[in-house]
Order: C-alpha cells, then sequence, then structure tokens
C-alpha cells in the first residue's frame, strides 16, 4: 500500500503493457500481440488520471499509428531533448522531466500517467521520481522488442501492491510501488 | 488447463525465476535479487520431476557457484554442443536437444524441468518441445542480464493455467501453457 503521506501528493505512476519477457512493443514499435482485455475498466482507469507523460519516441510512434495523442479529460506532456512546441499543438513539449515532474507534484489534481516509454521510465525513476510500475503481463514471449526498462539502467527494487488476472485473455496487472529511491525527491516549489 | 493426452506424456516444463522485466539472471549471471519466499513448497515441487535439463551455461554458472549439480532424486541432462561426459560425472552429458527429449518422452517418468537457460529453452521451444513455461516473477527490475528467452527468436504464445501470489516477498508466480508449436512433435520411438 501506498503510504498515506504520499497519497495527498499527485503519484506518477508508469502503467504499461508488457510481455511475459520485459518488452513493452516489438522490435520496431509494434504492439500486435497486445490484448485488450473485455473485462478491463476503461473509464474507471482513465478517472484516475487528469496527466499524460510520454517520450518523444512513444508520441511518435502514437503519431506513426494514426491515433493522433490528444486524449479526452487528460492534459498531455512529451518530453523532447530540444524545445519544438510549434510542430505540436495538441500537447505540452517539455525539455526537463524533473523540473516538470516538480511543478505537476506542486499542483492539485489526480494521479499522472508516465505513459512511456522505457527511457523516460529510466529517467525519471533514477532521478527517484516514479511511485508505483503497474504491468499488464501479456501472455506471450516475443524474444525482442522494447524493453520496459531499457540498459544502463540502475536496478530499481519493487514490492507488489495489487493483482488481477484476466481470466478472458490471461492477461495478469501487476501493481507495485517503487522501494529504492535513488535521490532526494525534489522539494515542492 | 493442460488437456488430457498431453497429461499421458512426460511434459518439458521450463520453470524459472525471472525479475519484472523478463531476466533470470543479471549480466553476469548473478541471482541475488532471486527471493526463496517462505511459503514455497519446495519438496511438493520437487516430487513432480524426476529429471532435468539444462544448458552449458546454466550447469557451468551452478559449477562456478560452488552449488555442483547433483539433486536429489533428479536426474541431470546438460546439453553439450560437443561431447565430453567423462569431465563431468555427476551429470548425463547430451549434444542432441530434440533426441534427448523424444528419448524422456517415450519413457515412463515424472515431468521434466528445463531449468535453463534461455537459450536450451530457445532451442527447444521453436522445436515445439516445451509444454509450459512457469515463470516465478520477483519484484524487481535489474534493466540488464540473461533473457528469459533471448533473441533472435520467433514469438512464442502462451495461455494462462494458473498462478499463486506469494506474499511475504511480491513473488507471482505465473504457470503458462505453449500455444504455438512451430514444428510437429517428434514422434515416439
Amino acid at each position: 500500500m501506498v503510504d498515506g503521506a504520499r497519497r495527498t501528493t499527485r503519484r506518477i505512476r508508469y502503467v504499461v503493457a508488457a510481455s511475459l519477457d520485459g518488452f513493452i512493443a516489438g522490435p520496431n514499435g509494434e504492439a500486435d500481440w497486445i490484448l485488450i482485455d473485455p473485462e478491463l475498466d476503461f473509464d474507471g482507469f482513465n478517472s484516475r488520471f487528469d496527466t499524460i507523460l510520454m517520450g518523444r519516441r512513444t508520441y511518435e510512434a502514437m503519431k506513426a499509428a494514426g491515433g493522433g495523442s490528444s486524449m479526452p479529460g487528460m492534459e498531455v506532456f512529451v518530453l523532447f531533448r530540444t524545445f519544438q512546441q510549434e510542430d505540436h499543438r495538441e500537447v505540452t513539449i517539455h525539455d526537463d522531466p524533473e523540473r516538470l515532474v516538480a511543478e505537476l507534484r506542486s499542483q492539485p489534481g489526480k494521479d499522472v500517467w508516465l505513459f512511456g516509454g522505457g527511457s523516460l521510465f529510466r529517467s525519471l525513476a533514477q532521478r527517484g521520481l516514479v511511485d508505483t510500475v503497474e504491468v499488464a503481463v501479456i501472455p506471450v514471449l516475443p524474444g525482442d522488442g522494447v524493453p520496459v526498462l531499457p540498459p544502463p539502467s540502475t536496478r530499481i527494487t519493487l514490492a507488489l501492491t495489487g493483482h488481477k488476472i484476466y481470466a478472458k485473455t490471461g492477461t495478469v496487472a501487476l501493481e507495485y510501488v517503487v522501494q529504492d529511491r535513488r535521490r532526494t525527491r525534489p522539494r515542492r516549489t
């Protein structure tokens, strides 16, 4: 369970679907093995979040897939190394993940969905800025692809806080709280 | 559930502990993040098997760790590309995994524990010779290491058949049956 003190602050939650061998997409970004379980409560899930963070590659993969990246009821932030807001009007471009997270935490609101990919998760986790890791484990072994946590990374220790089995697809949703925060959290401004 | 027909034959079961990101050991073979849950029923587990298969690297890692590779009540087979029985008296060296599995299946006995590593699993799975994949998911993200299924591999589709949560360590044991057998099973001799 997340402790009460942290609950008063918006949490940064890395929520992804991954294969049993730890890939969030195929070698070319494909996600054709992601199963959408009919029991999945999307509305309930979405109602816990009002903000999405994603890295540039994930954003570009979503755009390339034709889905766009505006999501109803969500403010979407995309992390670029270089600032180029003018080309991307439906999202907010940001170039400093640490500062962005500090800003989000300092504001009231729902939790923040760290949408991916693995590089942005790694970057934030190594700064101690990720609260939970929530993986829907898909029953497949692609053997290669985009890792849930790409190397080089320091080890991240987790504590299991919840699980749910989706019997129709064999998806196993696992919820963890990040245990070892390598750096102190940034102070609220 | 495994179908009744297959149950009459000894099953080849890939049973491993892995991190949430799909590694069965660290980059240098280390397994220091493997948690042994006090609730784990080792005797019950071991009683289902009488034979162990492992690859050369796994065997050498066990020897290097000082554990030896004789296991009470188990016949241990190690797959080498070249035959060198004389150096390894406590195990049986074999150089043809496909023929060995056909031989084991043709004999009465308990199930066969495919102990690892990932390369032997891949080799057997691509020949349609692995019945189940049973992963104890450890709550850690090392970010690198020895993969549960190393590339290059064809995709392996699974069906969830069981799960167990070990609350003390947060280990999640997941059991799957392999779905897509890429090649026909070898005939019994």
